[in-house]
């Protein structure tokens, strides 16, 4: 059942993203996968294929459809993932690929990372990475960094990164602040994948344009890492932020759950 | 789309239950309705309304298909529910209902809850109160029952109840002696509908041969209750139980999520 356009309700609910941005930030698509039990990775954070083929190829339509992905530090240690669209059907014209963006404080990204190679061999796009200004933090011997900080901007810099700096007062980067760097950047649309600690935090914010989630048919237990998401009225059903429900489908063996901002709704 | 028959789904799964059931204890159905975040109840335990009509009218099919519900008394007192299946569409020949339990440990039951009325006006059928056989457990003062226990017993067999007294060292009734008890009186499927306290407890034993889970897209918030599954690896995704995914669908905004013991998979 391949097929060579996106799904239709990702088509309908991102439409509204060609439209100009009215914010100082891009258009923000948070979406991940989770268990039945709303964890997003295991024990300590560790990354778990959690969504089947059939969501995997989705989530691959959707990156076609977005400026800039963006990832946390940790998924690009973990994972060391392409961010690409390698599971759609081949075609003649290649898919527009989004800018891979790296959510990286203290600048631990590995030169060597599929990311950067991908961009060396011609078949990816150009990684952007996000820190933070602070010089010596203390974080840096946690994180067994050896190096200076400027050693590691530099490496990354030939190896073909794009570094931005972002001023702040702590090692966690502001969300708005990065958006804002995106903004000014040329990024209008942006998805977040993950992982967990990346996810939480958007959940936290009211920023989010569209919310779309995988349901994989499987438990991971109470020591896996959920996103945490506060609510603002414990004793009943709240909106999350200011989405909506728009769309309920079925992917293989996993349920595709969108919300949107009303001005999306009904594509 | 109201269909004269329960979803294939549900058919498929349960049409085991038409065998010899091989155990001590009947079949067992574990259902419920989350949240996104895998919450079942508001904070502090409150009911949620979280699954639509449609998947409603599934958990109405699915009442049919069994020989009993069972449910806890913290549900039977804030919900006050009926277990019927009224929200299934009018016929001629009367749909077969589940026999109504309520696991009641202390007796606090209201001789005035719906499911007595309903049996004395001939709308139900007879409801059994599963208790504890423990006299004066110092448990009943901080639930402000100021009746004795053989006063309760008296007043809920009086309008209709049937009382089973299980010989318990705790006001925990032991699950296994539950189901034995059931199984001891002809029910031989069982459907195990909340709330919250008991939907956990079964979640830790090993006596579940289907789990039909719907989930309502909607976020509740880290304040409601969870259903606490442990796993046994929390570093992978494991198993729940003997369990195996065998059906995703859709039903109105919510998705269902079905899982059975090897023995029922495929149908």
């Amino acid at each position: 059942m391949e097929s060579n356009c996106p799904p239709e309700f990702l088509a309908q609910i991102l439409s509204r993203y060609a439209l100009p941005t009215p914010t100082a930030r891009p258009h923000v698509t948070l979406t991940f996968a989770q268990s039945l039990d709303a964890k997003i990775a295991g024990a300590g954070g560790r990354q778990l294929v959690l969504s089947g083929k059939e969501s995997m190829i989705m989530t691959h339509w959707m990156r076609t459809l977005h400026d800039g992905i963006l990832i946390g530090i940790g998924t690009a240690l973990n994972d060391d993932p392409q961010l690409n669209a390698r599971h759609l059907p081949p075609r003649a014209t290649p898919y527009a690929l989004p800018r891979p963006i790296v959510v990286d404080s203290l600048l631990r990204l590995s030169p060597n990372c599929k990311l950067l190679k991908n961009y060396q061999n011609g078949v990816g796009r150009r990684p952007w990475v996000i820190c933070s200004a602070l010089e010596n933090t203390g974080s840096e011997i946690s994180h067994g960094l050896t190096t200076s900080r400027l050693q590691r901007k530099q490496a990354l810099e030939t190896a073909g990164a794009k570094v931005f700096e972002i001023s702040t007062t702590d090692t966690q980067l502001p969300i708005p602040s990065i958006l804002q760097t995106l903004r000014g950047n040329g990024i209008s649309s942006v998805m977040v994948e993950g992982g967990a600690q990346i996810i939480s935090s958007f959940m936290q914010e009211d920023v989010v344009d569209a919310l779309i989630v995988t349901v994989a048919p499987t438990m991971v237990g109470e020591a896996g890492i959920g996103y945490g998401f506060a609510g603002s009225s414990p004793d009943s059903v709240v909106e999350f932020q200011s989405l909506q429900h728009v769309y309920t489908g079925v992917f293989g063996k996993d349920s595709v759950v969108a919300f949107c901002t009303d001005g999306t709704k009904g594509g």
